[in-house]
């Protein structure tokens, strides 16, 4: 049986924010109701201008660095893009949605998520401006 | 129990279809005769030369651009690519097959897709001839 | 229920193995205990510098062409990047695993992967040194 809940996440415009703590305690929660030893937990953003990525938690450079690519791979303001209706980001914003992840599957096991020491769950938003952001959890075992 | 049926789509060359509603019917099929009240659905393509992906639903003008944006990241007949049987669209439909997805999973919650209003499923062929394609959907609940 | 297992692989450094063997191996130790007919298996690997990537599997050269992409992508030594704590392909390796995927999920049914005839499952190092990598594999029917 699954289980199923949505989050809601307020952005501060692009950049990371990490996530884990709140799908690990969803997690945590259906585990303690249901008594599920493994399976597996699908996070999704119901947007196409944010993604979700699993990236290293220690050092915030890392996240910047990966703006730093993202910004040559799909740039703001590109003189090709045709759809640019909500201002120079918003391509930009809905290309990266797609080089990066829409939903994340991250399997769980004795009662908690098995990421790795260094893993981190991360939403992103690509928008300058400040959004709120829906997540829907997906709980299977 | 897990459901599972497999999709078969011609594509008419290098493009994004939408198979929205391929897969919700699928769902809605399954909810219907197994009473299923959340749970997920992944789709799957069983080659290496065309992608599936989420984006946005509303502006045909978004995914000529993710096609831009495609071309140079991956671009057909790089003099670089050693791998060019089939003609200088090949290796760059395989890149894109990795940088893309060749899965997807979304959830269903309350009988339906749990898609964002402006999210569709697409299959993206990354040849320039047009091919047949098979669609693996699995639902669990 | 969920069936799950941890898998480790050495790596010799920067490139792709093949694990396809290594997955279907364990899908088909759990339906043959299990008695599934279809479902899911989801890779996860818990690592910040080395990916999971569905592509060929005939040709070889196809892997060495992803890499001459992705070196042009997400380059080696960058002076762009931040992060270098542990050499020039630290912060190219983390980009790459963002670009990529940290985690795959493949369809089975019938007792066998659903895969396509020319795809195989590669854990692509991304790192230059060899590697130890663990891989979480889980089943759901």
């Amino acid at each position: 049986m699954a289980h199923q809940t949505i989050l809601e996440f307020a952005t501060s415009g692009r950049g990371t924010r990490d996530i884990t703590a709140a799908v690990a305690k969803f997690v945590a929660e259906v585990v303690h109701a249901s008594g599920l030893e493994c399976g597996l937990v699908q996070v999704f953003v119901q947007h196409t201008s944010c993604s979700l990525t699993i990236t290293e938690n220690a050092d915030p450079d890392v996240r910047r660095d990966l703006e730093t690519i993202l910004e040559r791979l799909a740039p703001d303001g590109d003189p090709a893009y045709r759809h640019d209706d909500e201002g120079p980001d918003d391509m930009a914003a809905h290309a990266r949605s797609v080089l990066l992840d829409t939903g994340l599957t991250v399997p769980f096991g004795g009662g908690r998520l098995l990421l790795g020491t260094w893993q981190g769950i991360y939403l992103w938003e690509h928008r300058t401006a400040p959004h709120r952001r829906k997540v829907v959890v997906t709980v299977i075992g």
